[in-house]
């Protein structure tokens, strides 16, 4: 029963998705979905992405939060288009959420369209938004078995992004468990390790988000 | 439709959590709901809570995870009875998946029943298990805006650990912005500020959990 409905639910939003799709293919914007555990950094790299690409690239932001729009208000300094869904206690942004907002954009001058998600390693993994490609932020400080604990996302993940490297020497995370771990889920996927605050890895990062620009994928 | 599908779900869940703690009040265990983010320290809360405690009370644990048995497996060395609930891509634990694994302990021979749930801030404190009160662990790595973002668990939690205390000096974690919040979302609750691995806050933490004892509340 509940199965059913489940699958039911999943199959509206994947209908959804793949018209969210078709369109960003049509607009050739580049949509990324970015997915973390609360407090992993995704609204940092915004911000350190913002700052180094914005004036490169036309970017715009969706940010999905539960009841705040405390992520939404420190991107405001940026001269953007950012809008907020507040998704009222619920755990995922689904393609529905995403569908509505994206009359409030000027798609055909944008080249990124970058979703922050909920905080949630789980759900939003399960719901496709119609993204060109989902991301995946991982913080050393949350330990080397979130790979191997929670696969879906590093699964279908595009590209990984592991963070707080800076904190790594006052934690037992063990790199080469992790690199391991993520290589038997999804073999040669991009591993980026970074620190958002200290600036550890992001040359690499914004050369490969550049690189990932609609036209030249 | 979808809002009557959950009120339905949440219903039914409701039901056998009001089940599940009319027998732990009757057998006189605790059941304590922990709930944190991935990574936060939930199984190392619960080693050292067995290394301190496992002598004077009698503790049986639920381990819930997604896919592996990672968590059960470190908890092995303690001579207690175990038993693991893979959700099997779920995000939290329900009712009804802890009722059916009751009949594994000797209720009569348990004081503590602790049960970690899937590392998610948000789904967990949606579903009642029956339990005699929730747990929120929360590590300062994650942000000090954690308990506004996600007011939900901080609201029900009987108690909040604030967790890697030992690792605030290397973040821009302001402990005042995090206390501020959630008294405003849950005043008076009581606050452990805490590093499993070094020792902080443990103390209080363990006079505070023992007398919780059924037989004490």
């Amino acid at each position: 029963m509940e199965i059913k409905i489940m699958k039911n639910i999943l199959d509206r939003n994947q209908n959804r998705a793949n018209e969210v799709r078709s369109l960003m293919t049509e607009k050739n914007v580049t949509m990324v979905n970015i997915i973390s555990s609360p407090g992993a950094g995704k609204t940092t790299l915004l911000e350190r992405t913002l700052e180094e690409l914005g004036d490169r690239f036309r970017i715009g932001v969706i940010e999905g939060d539960i009841t705040t729009d405390r992520d939404a208000q420190r991107l405001k300094r940026f001269d953007i288009p950012i809008v907020m869904i507040n998704t009222e206690g619920g755990c995922h942004l689904d393609s529905h959420s995403i569908s509505k907002v994206l009359d409030l954009f000027e798609l055909d001058n944008l080249d990124f369209l970058f979703v922050e998600n909920v905080g949630n390693l789980i759900c939003p993994s399960q719901f496709d938004l119609g993204e060109t490609f989902k991301l995946a932020v991982v913080s050393t400080t949350e330990g080397d078995d979130k790979p191997a604990k929670y696969p879906m996302l590093f699964r279908e993940a595009k590209a990984v992004l592991l963070n707080k490297i800076d904190l790594m020497p006052y934690t037992n995370f063990n790199i080469e468990n992790f690199r391991s771990d993520l290589g038997k889920i999804n073999a040669g996927v991009p591993l980026f390790e970074t620190s958002f605050t200290r600036g550890d890895g992001l040359k690499d990062w914004f050369g490969w988000i550049s690189r990932q620009v609609s036209g030249s994928l």
